[in-house]
C-alpha cells in the first residue's frame, strides 16, 4: 500500500526530498511505500536538478492539495502566503502536512495547531528548525520529563558561517557577506538571516515545544550580526571568548501554581550577538553548522549539532516526518486521520507562556567605550557601575591606533539588565567616555 | 485516566524515576498521569533516596509484572537475568516495557523484539544507550531517510572520565581508575567498562536500530582501555591527537540488492581506544560526557552529545519512553495494546546485517616500537611497510629515558588490515625491533 505524496515547491529543499524518494534502496524500507504523486512549482518550463515526469507537474498548488491521490502535503515553498493558506486547506482537507517553513510555524503556529487539532490530523516541522538536527521530535518526544531551564542554541548557518570567517580571518563583515553571498552561503538580501528574524522564528518555535505553550514571535527581542565590528570579535578572542548569535529561551521563576494547575511560564527569550566562553559547548560550533543546548533538570545538559541547513540535511528532515506520518498510517491501517492525535507527536500547548520585560532579566555583559586617554577614566567608569549595584568582572584598556583615544572593554558579571542601563547612562554622560561604540551579551 | 506503572529495581536510575513522578509541576502534564502502582525491591529494609509508601515495594519482581493495576512495566534493574524473563513475561500479559538494559537488549533484543511483536506491545530502550542524551528514538525516527555511513561514539562514561583524567594529568591507568572508584565513578569490579563490553553492548544496540537489522553482539572484536599506556596518550597528544575509547559500526560496500529486496549490510563494528584529530566532533567530550556522531547521505553529520550516565539523566530518558507510551494510550483511548505498532516507534527488523572479518577492513592505525638506537632502524621498518603495500603518514622517533633503546611511533594512513597485519609480522621479525609495545587505530 503505497502512500501519495503531494510537493508544494520544488527548490532546493524539494528537490532533495524529491531526489531520497526516488532512491530508496538502503534507507528504511518505509521510503519505498512513499509515491510523489502531484508537485507545485511556480514555472513548468525552469531547468531542475531533479528529473520528474511532466504530467507530476502543475503550477496550482491548490490542486495538489486537493488532489484525491495525495495524502500527505509537503509545503516546502517558503514565505508567509500562500504557504499558511494552503497548510490549513490541507488540514481542513483531512490531510497531514509535513513543512520546513519557519516563518510561517513561528508567526500562525497557534492557529495551525488548533485546526489540526480539530481535524485530527498532524503536522509535522522537523526541518523548520535545525536543517538535518533531529532537535523538534527530541523536543516533543524525549525531554518532556524535564523542567527545561534554557534552550540555547546557534540556529542561523548564515551568520555563523559569516562570524567563523570573521573570526578566522579578522574580517570584516562587509567584505565577509559580500563573499558568502558570492559561494551562496547568503541570499542576495540577507536581512532576514543577518537581522536575527529567522533565528528568532526558530526560537520562538523551540520556546514553544520545550514550555508547551506559544510564544509571541513579535514581541523577541532580536538583534542581528549586521552592526557587529571585527573589532569586538577580536577584543573578545583576546579575553577567552568567542563571538556567536545566539538565540536564547530561559525560565524565569514564575508563581507556584495551585495543585493539578499548570502555572503560567515567564520566559526570556531573545536572539543578540553574544560573548561564549571558548570552553562552551557551542563555542566550537563553526562554519554552517547549527547546535542547539538544551538545559534541564534532571537531564543536565544535552547538545544536538550538524548540518543547519542544505537541501541534502532539510531533506532527511523533511522526509523523517513524512515516515513517521507513513508509519502512524501503516499502524492505523489507514485510519490514521481519523484517529485521536497522540499528544506527544501532536504537541499541542498545555501552558500559558509570557515574555517578561527586559528590564527585570539579568545577563552578563560586554562593553567597548572609546575614551580620551586620560589618568582616572578607568576609575570614573568603574565608580558608575558601583553606584548602579553592577559588579565587574574586567576591565581592559586596549591599544588603539587613533591619537588621543583609548578603547576600553568591560565585562560584567551576571547583574539586572535595569541596573546595567542605569550605569550606562551615567558612564554615557561622562565627559571622558566619547561613545559607547559596542555593548553586547556574555554568557 | 491515571496509568499505573510497575518498577522493577530501586537503585539510582529507579529511585530517578520515582523522583520525577513524584514531582510533575513544570513537566509535561503526562508525567501527572502517571502513578507508580508497584515496585520490586532486593531488601525492603534497605535505606533509600526516595521516600515510598511500605505497601508500594515488593521482593516479588514477577507479582508487580502482574499486578493488574500495573499497565507499564519498567525495568531497571540491570544484569541479564531474571530482568529477562522478567521483560517476557511483562510482553506475554501484553505490557508494554521500558528498559535501561543495554546488556539485555545487545543480547536478547531480536528474541525480546520478535515477542513484543507478537503482543502488539511497545518495548522501548532509550535509556539503554548514552543516558540522558535522545539518540534512540531520533536513529529510529528522525534519521529514517538516510543510507547510514556510519554511527561512531563514545558511549561509555567510565572509561571517558579516565581518558580524560589521564590525558589531563599524564597519570597512568590504574592510578586514575583507583581515584574514579573511590568518587564512584567506576564501579568496584570495573571490567564491564575498561574492557569495552559496555560500549559494545551499545554499538550494538546503535548499529541493530541504524542498519536496521541485529547484530551479533558476542562477534564485535571489543578492546578496553585497561592496557592502555599513558605513554601512548602523550605522544599523541604531541601528534595532535586525543585518544578515546571509540564504538563504531560502519556500513561496508554490499552486494546490490534485486528492486524490491532489501540488500543483506555488511558492517564494520568495533570497540577500541582510537586516535582522534583534535579538531574532530568526538574529540572534545571529555568527562563522564557521551557523544554519538551519525554520518549518513544526505544528512551528512549529526552529533548528539549530554551526560551519559547518572540518575537525574538516565531517569529522564526511561520516563521519555513511559510518556511516548501513554502518549499512544491516551491517543487511542487505552487500546494501545492492542493496536499494531507504529514501525517506527516499534523499529523492526528490516535487513540482514551481516559482521565482516576485520582482514578486509581498512582503518588508520597507531603503532609504538621499541628498536635499538641504531641509524637504518627508521629505514628497515619503512620498507617492512612498503613491501606490504601500507603508506605511511608519518614515522617519528621520541626520546627516551632508557640507555640503548628508542622508541618509534608510526602513523599509517587508511589501509587494509590483512597488509597492516602482514607489514607488523616482518617489523617484529627485524632484530632491531625489540617489541611492539602499542598498537592503536586512529581516525
Amino acid at each position: 500500500m503505497t502512500i501519495g505524496i503531494g510537493l508544494l515547491g520544488l527548490g532546493t529543499v524539494g528537490a532533495g526530498v524529491a531526489a531520497i524518494l526516488a532512491t530508496p534502496a538502503g534507507r528504511h524500507p518505509l521510503v519505498g511505500e512513499l509515491e510523489l504523486r502531484r508537485v507545485a512549482v511556480r514555472d513548468l518550463n525552469r531547468p531542475r536538478p531533479v528529473e520528474l515526469a511532466a504530467e507530476l507537474l502543475s503550477t496550482d498548488p491548490e490542486a495538489v492539495v486537493d488532489d484525491l491521490a495525495v495524502e500527505i502535503v509537503v509545503e516546502v515553498m517558503g514565505g508567509l502566503e500562500p504557504a499558511r493558506s494552503l497548510i490549513l486547506r490541507a488540514i481542513a482537507a483531512g490531510k497531514p502536512v509535513v513543512t520546513a517553513n519557519k516563518a510561517v510555524i513561528a508567526r500562525y503556529g497557534e492557529e495551525i495547531a488548533a485546526a489540526a487539532a480539530r481535524s485530527g490530523v498532524y503536522v509535522l516541522i522537523e526541518a523548520a528548525v535545525g536543517g538535518g538536527i533531529p532537535i523538534i521530535e527530541p523536543l516533543k518526544q524525549s525531554l518532556g520529563a524535564n523542567r527545561i531551564q534554557r534552550v540555547s542554541g546557534i540556529i542561523n548557518g548564515t551568520t555563523n558561517y559569516i562570524l567563523s570567517r570573521m573570526a578566522a580571518e579578522g574580517a570584516a563583515y562587509p567584505d565577509v557577506l559580500a563573499d558568502a553571498q558570492r559561494l551562496g552561503y547568503a541570499e542576495a538580501d540577507p536581512a532576514a538571516d543577518v537581522q536575527g528574524g529567522d533565528a528568532a522564528d526558530k526560537i520562538a518555535i523551540l520556546a514553544g515545544l520545550a514550555y508547551g505553550g506559544p510564544v509571541p514571535r513579535e514581541a523577541i527581542p532580536t538583534e542581528g550580526i549586521d552592526q557587529l565590528d571585527a573589532r569586538d570579535i577580536a577584543y573578545a578572542e583576546q579575553l577567552g571568548y568567542v563571538v556567536k548569535l545566539l538565540a536564547v529561551a530561559q525560565a524565569m521563576p514564575s508563581e507556584q501554581a495551585m495543585p493539578g494547575e499548570q502555572a503560567e511560564q515567564l520566559l526570556d527569550v531573545r536572539v543578540h550577538p553574544t560573548l561564549l566562553p571558548k570552553a562552551h559547548p557551542l563555542a566550537g560550533v563553526n562554519g554552517v553548522n547549527n547546535a542547539i543546548l538544551v538545559e534541564g533538570d534532571p537531564v543536565g545538559q544535552v547538545m544536538f549539532y550538524g548540518p543547519g541547513a542544505g537541501a541534502g540535511p532539510t531533506a532527511s528532515a523533511v522526509v523523517a516526518d513524512i515516515l513517521n506520518i507513513a508509519g502512524i498510517r501503516q499502524a492505523t491501517g489507514g485510519r490514521g486521520t481519523q484517529a485521536p492525535l497522540d499528544p506527544l507527536l501532536a504537541a499541542g500547548s498545555w501552558r500559558d507562556c509570557q515574555l517578561v520585560e527586559s528590564a527585570v532579566t539579568s545577563h552578563r555583559n560586554y562593553l567597548r567605550l572609546r575614551t580620551s586617554d586620560r589618568a582616572g577614566v578607568i576609575g570614573a567608569i568603574g565608580t558608575c557601575f558601583g553606584e548602579a549595584g553592577v559588579s565587574i568582572q574586567s576591565i581592559v584598556q586596549f591599544e588603539t591606533q587613533s591619537a588621543g583615544g583609548a578603547e576600553i572593554v568591560v565585562i560584567t558579571h551576571e547583574v539586572c539588565e535595569a541596573n546595567f542601563r542605569q550605569a550606562l547612562a551615567a558612564i554615557e554622560a561622562l565627559t571622558d567616555v566619547q561613545a559607547v561604540a559596542a555593548c553586547l551579551r556574555t554568557l
